[in-house]
Parts: structure tokens; sequence; C-alpha cells
């Protein structure tokens, strides 16, 4: 059968209306074009632990590039190893989301990578000047003056580098989108879990080919209130961005208090909670062999080099 | 004069005997020949904090690829962020390098890399088997096979990879060596430098093209009595491996204790404490240009991929 399909190349007929193949482009914002050296200089700042007061932190610490943008701790470590309220979700295709954080606190990545090197449980830099001033002493300032122009290196032009990089954080070619492209086959456990998630309406949030629609949904679930502390609103009480299943296979743990270690026990939470449905141990089996199909191929990323003082060192501060 | 050089392509005539470029090809044990494959599990393992308790912590933590092999700490940050004894030298070319840390208790890269798992303040692991165990459960075994054959996934194979990877660790062509080879040209003030640390006998120490002589010797500074604590013998009281000064304007700060913050001052404490000899602070500026122009390419390095299991997390412990 595979063969069959990959030579038709057309969409197999069992794959439900509204799922698809991951877009090949993310929408980027009018006031933060893409260029190369903009990308290359948000892969240093990325990776880069300089922008956190300690020297120890980055980016990267809890959206690992080698582990799908994630650090599979329940909740990431930070600044004097603190632990965060919350699980950290993956880096890897967040320019497709709606919003940023699981309660959608920012509108986009820009405003997402203002947050964690102000947060004194993450980078835990005391203001915006503090960490600008290391930035320069390091040595960025002339590649922010290439990417932005003359005095370019600023706390604002630091957010829009990094987010033009991760717009280039996507994970095309999952097993399910070479079979929706007829490209590839998928297993028959798979094909069932993905009929068996559109026939008991998970696919009504988890929607179209990001798996999900980016709306916030309610989740009663632990005693994070989620979205209501961002509105203010009580009927915003426990809603939360609906997750997308991209990679999901390769996000454990789970949820937004990461406190379920294993994917089949989500599938049987979301099940029972979003859907009031018990499902039996085949259906969760088939669902997750599923899941599993939307894992994509990681970017491939070259190592950078950051920019660094000759003769001294930075100051890092504990 | 640089053009001149650069078309002659000789050896500039005031090069001081002994002095020459980085080699091209580092020494290789007998017992631990590279392949590719081998290189790239070894990237893997550096890079890749499951290799500590925590899940936090990797080779890459303190010598990242990033900044030259260092983390730029007065002391590196482990486990729980305890902070360690000594500054992290760099892994950059110390596949060169005679033995392994400062006071030499490694004799090679593959017995160095059994050190930071076990250490409590670094990595953190309790046991070799419960990092074995973990390797295991990301999804080591295959890759470990391919290398070492089969049930090839062991903590001695470990150390082998990562060391095999480390003899990639090489930074050619710095400005010093492309003067060298007549193909560039380096500042007068460095050529002085060049000059003096050759006339006062820096270079009986920092000799050769790797600028160590690979020998301990004494440096009587600060209270840690290095080599005596590994060979038990009072004779061997504070010393140290020469350290190489290849990248040294990049791995501020200084000394095994971390406790000298820029180059000038480390060459004013060296040339004090080694020789008996006050520099004047032009000196010290042409042995600083001097050491600048050692410097060399940092190697480029694509992020590796992870291997992860599928649907649950590893189980981090603190
Ligand atoms: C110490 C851990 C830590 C560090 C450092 C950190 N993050 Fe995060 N990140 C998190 C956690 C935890 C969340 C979720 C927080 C929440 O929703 O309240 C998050 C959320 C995000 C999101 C939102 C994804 C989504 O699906 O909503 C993005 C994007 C992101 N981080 C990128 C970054 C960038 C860029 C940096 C560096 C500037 C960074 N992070 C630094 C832990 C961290
Ligand atoms: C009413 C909306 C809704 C429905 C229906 C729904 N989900 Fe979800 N799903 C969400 C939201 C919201 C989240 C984020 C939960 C959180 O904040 O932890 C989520 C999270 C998840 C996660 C965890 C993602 C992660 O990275 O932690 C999985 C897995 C998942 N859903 C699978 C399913 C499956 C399978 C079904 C059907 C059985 C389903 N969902 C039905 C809204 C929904
Ligand atoms: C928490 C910090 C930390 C971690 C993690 C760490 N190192 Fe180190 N490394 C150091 C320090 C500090 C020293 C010097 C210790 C000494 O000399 O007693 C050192 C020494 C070395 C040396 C000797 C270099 C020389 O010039 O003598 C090499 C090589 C090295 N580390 C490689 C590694 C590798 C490979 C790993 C991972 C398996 C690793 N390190 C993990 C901090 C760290
Ligand atoms: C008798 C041997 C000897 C002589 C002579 C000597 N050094 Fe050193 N040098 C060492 C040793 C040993 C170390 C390691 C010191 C330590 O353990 O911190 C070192 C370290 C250094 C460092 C710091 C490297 C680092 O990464 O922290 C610099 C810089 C340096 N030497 C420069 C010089 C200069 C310049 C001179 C001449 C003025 C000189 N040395 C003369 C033995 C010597
Ligand atoms: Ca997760
Ligand atoms: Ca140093």
């Amino acid at each position: 059968a595979s063969v069959g399909l990959a030579q038709a190349a057309e969409r197999p007929a069992d794959v439900p209306e509204g799922m698809g193949a991951l877009p090949a482009s993310v929408p980027v914002p009018a006031d933060n074009p893409m260029t190369p050296a903009k990308v290359e200089l948000g892969k240093q700042l990325y990776l880069d632990p300089a922008l956190s007061k300690s020297g120890n932190i980055s980016c990267n610490s809890c959206h690992n590039l080698g582990s799908w943008g994630v650090d599979n701790q329940v909740r990431s470590i930070g600044h004097k190893w603190q632990r965060g309220g919350r699980n950290a979700p993956t880096s890897f295709n967040a320019a497709f989301w709606s919003t940023q954080f699981w309660d959608g606190r920012a509108p986009q990545l820009e405003d997402q990578a203002k947050g964690p090197p102000m947060n004194p449980v993450e980078m835990a830099d005391d203001t915006e000047a503090q960490l600008v001033a290391r930035l320069q002493e390091a040595g960025y300032g002339p590649e922010f003056d290439k990417v932005f122009g003359k005095n370019g290196l600023s706390f604002n032009n630091m957010a829009k580098a990094i987010g033009a990089f991760e717009r280039t954080l996507l994970t095309p070619d999952a097993p399910f989108d070479r079979y929706v492209r007829g490209e590839g086959d998928i297993s028959a456990a798979a094909k069932r879990g993905m009929k068996k998630v559109d026939d008991i309406g998970c696919t009504s949030c988890h929607s179209g080919p990001l798996f999900t629609n980016n709306t916030f949904q309610q989740f009663n679930y632990g005693t994070d209130t989620g979205r209501e502390a961002v509105t203010g609103k009580h009927d915003d009480d426990h809603y939360f961005r609906v997750q997308s299943w991209r990679n999901v296979a390769m996000t454990a743990p789970y949820f937004h208090d990461g406190s379920v270690k294993t994917l089949s026990e989500a599938v049987r939470i979301m099940a029972r909670v979003q859907l009031g449905t018990k499902l039996s141990d085949a259906d969760v089996a088939d669902i997750v062999a599923f899941l599993k199909t939307l894992t994509g191929t990681p970017p491939s990323v070259t190592y950078p080099v950051f920019p660094r003082p000759a003769g001294h060192a930075l100051n890092w501060m504990d």
C-alpha cells in the first residue's frame, strides 16, 4: 500500500477533513521582516547564556534545540536552581501559535522573548538596561548595528532578532505529513487513532494542520487559574491555549503543570476532562500511535560563536 | 610588509625559534580510533544534559562551544547551583595536553570525561549504572551499538566517544599561525610582545606551537596545593600544568582559581611570580597584543538531536 500511495502522491481518502501537512511558512509580522543576518543574530542570542544575570542560563537551557525545544522537566530550572510555576512548552513551531504562553499573555514571539530575561526565576536580569549593557560589553553592538542600523542594540531589537530566529524553528515532514501528501505510509494503529480523534471530537479543539484551533479553552484540571490571571475575568478561569499536537510525543511531561509523565495518560485525561469519555486501552494506544506520527524533522542549526570581550570576562552576578 | 609576506609564504625571520602554527592533527590513542560515527555520538553526549542527574547540565554548560570551550565563570555552576573549586579550562585543543585537569590527575581525555558525571558538584550522578541506565532509556543503545558493537552502551564507551569528539575541537588559523606561515601580518605591538616573551623567558614554560611545554611547574599563588593532592608528594605542592596560551584571550577569568579578571593582570602576575620580573605597562600591553593573536578559528559544529523516548520523559532527579 505504501508504495502505491507514494506513487499516487495524492491525499489518502481516510485522512479526516481539516487535517493537513505542516504549513511550509509562518506568518511574519510587518514590523519584523526576516533577514539572514537577523536570524543569525537571533540564533546567537537564543543560545547565549550572557542573556542571564548569572551567565549560566540561555533560552536553550529550557528550550534545547537538541531535545525538541523543551527541557523535559516538570518545571524548568532557572536562576539559582529555582523552579518556575509551569512546564516549558516547545519553541519549535511556536511561530504558528496565535498567542504565546499557556495563558496567552504574550501576543507574539517578540513580546514573549522579553519575558524570560526579566523573570527572577528564569534569567533574573535586574533591569533591561543591565542586560543591554552586558550585551554591549560582550560585543554585540556591531552585530545589532548591521541588522538594525546605528545604535541598534536595544532590548526591543534583541526580542525582534530572537523572534526572527524562532520563526525558523519549524519541524516539517512528520510521517503524518508524508502520509497526507501521499509520500509515505503510517501504521494501521496510527490510522485507527487518526479516525478516532476525529470521531470522538478531539479535533474540535486540536484542529487543522497544526492540530490546534489556537483558541483558549477551559481545562478543569489542577490549581492554576490560567487565563483568568491575564484578563482578570472570572469567565476565563482555567482557560488555556489549546496545545498543538505537533511533536507532542517528544515534549513530555504534559500539561501546563507538567504533572503527567506519559502521553497515554495525557490522552486519557483529555478524553475524560474535555469530552467526558472513558477511552479503552486499545483506543488510547491507537491515538498515541497517531500522535507519534506528528513528530517532524527538527531544524538543522549550526552552533554560533558568541561575541565576547578579548582579555577579560563579563561580569556575571548571582 | 603584510602583502610581501603573504606572497613570500615563508616563515618571518622575527618569529622566535620553537614557536609555530597549531599542529593540524592531534595524537589519537591506539585503543580509541576516531570514526565519524563515534565523533557524532560524542558530540551528542557532550551537548546532552541527560548526562546529569538533574537533566539540566551538560559538558557544554561549562565548556560552551559558543564561547571558546569555557563558561567565563570564576568557578563553574553545577548541580543545584553549587560552585566547584576551580576555574573551568577550555575543552578546545585539550587533545594536545599531556594530561587533563589543572593538576593533571587524568592522563587523557577518556579518563577526564569520566569525572564530571560522577562529580557531586557537577553532574551529580549517583552511580555509573544510574547514568548508563538513563542513557539507555533515552535511546542511546542503538547508537552505541553502531559505534562499539553489540551491548556497546557503557560508561567506558561514553567516555571514549566524548574523547573522540573533543579531538575535533581544534582552533587552527589564529592570526599568529597565519603570520608564521607567511600568510598574514600581526600588529607591531604583537611583534614586540612576541619578542618580549621569548627574551624574558615566558617561553621556557609556554614553549612550542602549543605555547606550553606540557609539564607541571610550581606556581606559588593561592591556597590550592595542586598536584600535591594527586601524587601525595610534598615536592609537588602548588604544581600545575603549564596552561597553553592558545585562545587565552577568550578564556578569562584566569588561573586555576579564576581569581584574575584580566589578561593583563595575569601577565603581570606570571612575570612576578614565575620570573621575579616587574613588567612595564608598555611590555604588558605588547604581550597581551601578542597573546590575542593566538585566538584561532573555533570548530564548526552542527547542533545534534539527542535520542529521547517517545511519549514519556526521562526521570530526572534533584
Ligand atoms: C528557566 C526556564 C526558561 C527559560 C530560560 C526560557 N524559557 Fe521559554 N518558557 C519557559 C516556561 C516555563 C514557559 C511557559 C510559561 C507560561 O506559560 O507561563 C515558556 C514559554 C515560552 C514560549 C511560549 C510557547 C507556547 O507554546 O506558548 C516561547 C516561544 C518561549 N518560552 C521561548 C523562550 C525564549 C526565546 C527564551 C529566551 C529569551 C526563553 N523561552 C527562556 C521556560 C523558560
Ligand atoms: C475543549 C477543547 C479540547 C478538547 C476537546 C481536547 N483538548 Fe487536548 N488540550 C486542550 C487544551 C486547552 C490543552 C492545554 C492543557 C493545559 O493547559 O495543560 C490541551 C492539551 C492536550 C495535550 C497535552 C499537550 C502538552 O503538550 O502538554 C494532549 C496530549 C491533548 N490535549 C490531547 C487531546 C486528545 C487526545 C483529545 C481527545 C481525546 C483532546 N486533547 C481533546 C483542549 C482540548
Ligand atoms: C559544572 C562544570 C563542569 C562540567 C559540567 C564539566 N566540566 Fe570539564 N571542567 C570543569 C572544571 C572546573 C575543570 C577543572 C577542574 C580541575 O582541574 O580540577 C574542568 C576540566 C576539564 C578538562 C581538562 C582541560 C585541561 O586543560 O586540563 C576537560 C577536557 C573537560 N573538563 C571536559 C569536560 C567534559 C567532556 C565534560 C562532560 C563529560 C565536562 N568537562 C563537564 C568544569 C566542568
Ligand atoms: C616556570 C613556568 C612558567 C613561566 C616561566 C611562565 N608561566 Fe605562565 N603559567 C605557568 C603555569 C604552571 C600556569 C598555570 C597557572 C595556574 O595553575 O593557575 C601558567 C598560566 C599562565 C596564564 C594563565 C592561563 C589561564 O588560562 O589561566 C598566562 C596568561 C600566562 N601563564 C602567561 C605567562 C607569561 C606572559 C609569562 C612570562 C611573563 C609566563 N606565563 C611565564 C607556568 C609558567
Ligand atoms: Ca511538556
Ligand atoms: Ca580561565
